[in-house]
């Protein structure tokens, strides 16, 4: 087993002898034998030993590790915290409280003592438990490949890496390995209690499992290595994909490009959504099927509210051929839909421009004399410019943002009034733009809402006389 | 379910509606459902019912799916194997007999009938046996994404696809369909027959996951879609990256570049071997890890014998930085290499050439009056020319290959003898060139093994007067 452990250390690189390494050690088989190889390399090791303070012998086995690890003259760090409390306190199983109250712990530590990695002693025993783990909750590749040897998991650290330098290790050989060399191992009574759904695994399923395949075990351990050069292939894949799709990505949210996007097989398509919802939600495990397979549809054909929520929080959103995944409270820019800065309303310059915000302004001329021949001759196919008849106009016209109770009377509706709100919907302005969407108003009256609807009473008729044409620009487009 | 399947032809577009598909009808709900469901869509049907002369119910099973077939006016081919004779010929296991039988039987009918395709009644039931299946043997990312509602199985048709319309309908819902239809589906006692790896699967193994998630037959299900999406990037990459590396390929041999190869990551590589198996042995279905796993460890650090045994009679070594796969018996191409074609010596023109095959032949020149001063100043750095000194020989020069007990005296080793067989193997000669290697003599002696060695006896002194300047070469090449 030394053998096995040095060599996979030297030939995959995964540890430096000249720095530091943190090595959580539990007391039990794997643990100590690991720190008992790593120690005879040569390394410099810091051993941290969490007291989960959930059985009695806690305290004495704490006293036992540190025991051990004094004996070989290695600095070591023992702590306690409550898992009970955290689980309760997060709605979390105990199982899955006492692994993140352990992992916060040892990743602190390592940082605190400049360590290179957190080392961990998962077996080859422990890879094939993950594998039928996963493969019982449900997973892809990720979740197929197992555990990694070396893996940088951002959810604990931005930097250090997490190193599992005995997971080609069969328990077995542990055992021998501590028989060999006098290691005294603590027994985790836990272990064997079957109501843990590892320990059922290990103990029910796995064996089970061995009467339809004696050899399953092994099987299981090297589909993971199989898959863990598969799903690194299709990562670099999808990497390479991202970096041609992405337009732009900040806080809450990233904003990707349809068009490659659509370019790309299924499987590069569902690995793009993965990676996108793991860069807004890190610490999530929970991606399932349905979640991709619903962003997938959604691609497809989107639904007539122009958008979905997706998870946890994030909804997802096509506008312009861009596909927008994000916070609904994230800051997404706005530089594509005309808005409007000002909170005050401003006046509308006739004739002239009236800037609405750095990018946007509204351009007006005035026309005079105005005969029916004329008006008849008179055409305009673009929402975003409007003819509007200035003959029975009281007040000055002005620019705003949409106030609450804001109706319009759309041309061709008949002087039918509706609801701005609800018109803006229907005509699939996207959310986060409507509540800055300029106006043109006079008084408490709608006359223009750019792209969105000219107001029936300031239409032009053939008796019209005077009248301005408007049109909403984008600066720099002329 | 009708509806359920004719979404998925249209949107897959996987069945032509103008033109025949030969169904394979066992008569169970699965195939009866399935002939009914494309019978209504109006597919022009040809229904192939195989007698696995298995059950004492065949004939009876037989004349009913006739019936059935009848009742809805569609042709019929009712045919008998004899399985379990098929089975014991090729050792085989009944099953895996009675799968290799009827695919054979629906292949020959659907080519015979001019059939786009061979349909059969695999469902999303079946799919998740096959995965665990796999799963149990141990597999690699072709195995997890089971079956494919569309694949041209190389091994039964070369242009025959293989088309599973029923594959995301449960067994359930089949049931159901038959029912509300008033289909009788014939019952199939041997599906109850536990002796039988898969019955065993359906009624033991997978309600016994159940307990442990009573989804789990969906979780499954959803997986193999995922991967199969998985499984399609990696093949284009690997795709990819063989048209790069591939060098050459014949009746029997695959030669492939090692330097590309090298480059990519660990997962193409595996994939380019896995690729170039299963070009040479397409019948192939256990081609192990263990294996691949070889063939990486060769390519990182070849074996003294530079080749290896690598799976069912194909080995692979490595020459001049090409990687090659090859039957032993492979009729490789050996232009590369210096070749006798003749089975009996030739006699050395002196001046002159002397052709050995299409591609090479021996040029010599005669230098006579030579001096010490002259000898000094000679410079010779290629293995594949010499100075031969002819002070001394008695006998004419000849060209032959190699025979047995042939010894040589390599320059430098003071007249010590070493066998050609092993100087060759220490110099590196690859083993398929050794047999017809060019050897020039005189009398029963070794004089010059271009590129090996030149003999000691015929070396030049500063007292030779007389000598050749001999050289090897290409044609073409000068």
């Amino acid at each position: 087993m030394y053998e096995q452990v040095r060599a996979l250390i030297e030939r995959e690189k995964i540890l430096d002898p000249k720095r530091a390494v943190l090595v959580g050690v539990s007391g039990g088989p794997d643990s100590l034998a690991m720190m008992d190889i790593l120690n005879r390399m040569g390394f410099q090791l810091v051993v941290a030993h969490l007291n989960h303070g959930l059985r009695s012998e806690a305290e004495a086995d704490a006293r036992d590790v540190q025991r051990m690890a004094e004996a070989r003259g290695l600095p070591i760090i023992v702590e306690k915290e409550d898992v009970e409390g955290y689980a309760s306190m997060h709605g979390l199983a105990i199982e899955e409280a006492a692994r993140i109250v352990r992992y916060q712990f040892l990743f602190r530590q390592a940082a605190e003592n400049n360590a290179q990695a957190v080392v961990v002693g998962h077996t080859a025993d422990d890879q094939v438990e993950t594998v039928v783990m996963h493969l019982l909750r449900g997973c892809g590749l990720a979740g197929l490949k197992g555990m990694l040897v070396r893996a940088l998991p951002n959810n604990w650290s931005r930097d250090i890496p997490l190193v599992r330098p005995i997971l080609a290790c069969w328990r077995e050989d542990v055992l021998v390995y501590c028989k060999q060399h006098k290691l005294q191992p603590l027994l985790d009574s836990s272990n064997l209690d079957v109501t843990y759904f590892r320990n059922r695994l290990r103990h029910e399923l796995i064996p089970y499992l061995e009467e339809y395949n004696p050899a399953i075990k092994q099987i299981l351990w090297r589909m993971s290595q199989v898959l863990t050069g598969d799903h690194q292939v299709l990562e670099s894949v999808i990497e390479k994909v991202w970096k041609i799709c992405v337009i732009s990505q900040g806080s809450g949210y990233v904003i990707l490009d349809t068009n490659p996007f659509k370019k790309h097989p299924i499987g590069v398509q569902r690995g793009l959504f993965r990676k996108a919802i793991n860069l807004l939600r890190p610490g999530l495990r929970d991606v399932d099927f349905n979640c991709i397979e619903r962003a997938m549809a959604f691609l497809l054909s989107p639904t007539q509210t122009g958008q979905i929520d997706l998870i946890a929080g994030l909804c997802l959103f096509i506008e312009n051929g861009q596909l927008i995944l994000a916070d609904w409270e994230a800051d997404l820019p706005l530089r594509d839909w005309p808005q409007v800065v000002d909170e005050k309303p401003a006046i509308l310059e006739i004739p002239g421009k009236t800037g609405l915000s750095d990018d946007w302004l509204i351009i007006t001329e005035l026309v005079s004399d105005l005969d029916s021949a004329r008006i008849q001759a008179m055409e305009n196919d673009d929402p975003f410019q409007a003819w509007i008849s200035m003959d029975c106009v009281q007040k000055p016209f002005q620019v705003r943002s949409r106030q609450p109770g804001d109706r319009i009377q759309p041309l061709g509706m008949d002087g039918h009034s509706v609801k701005l709100s609800e018109y803006m919907i229907n005509v699939k302005i996207p959310r986060r733009a409507r509540e800055g969407w300029p106006l043109v108003t006079t008084g408490e009256e709608i006359v223009w809402a750019p792209g969105i609807a000219l107001s029936h009473p300031y239409r032009l008729t053939a008796s019209t006389r005077q009248a301005i044409f408007i049109q909403l620009s984008r600066i720099g487009n002329g």
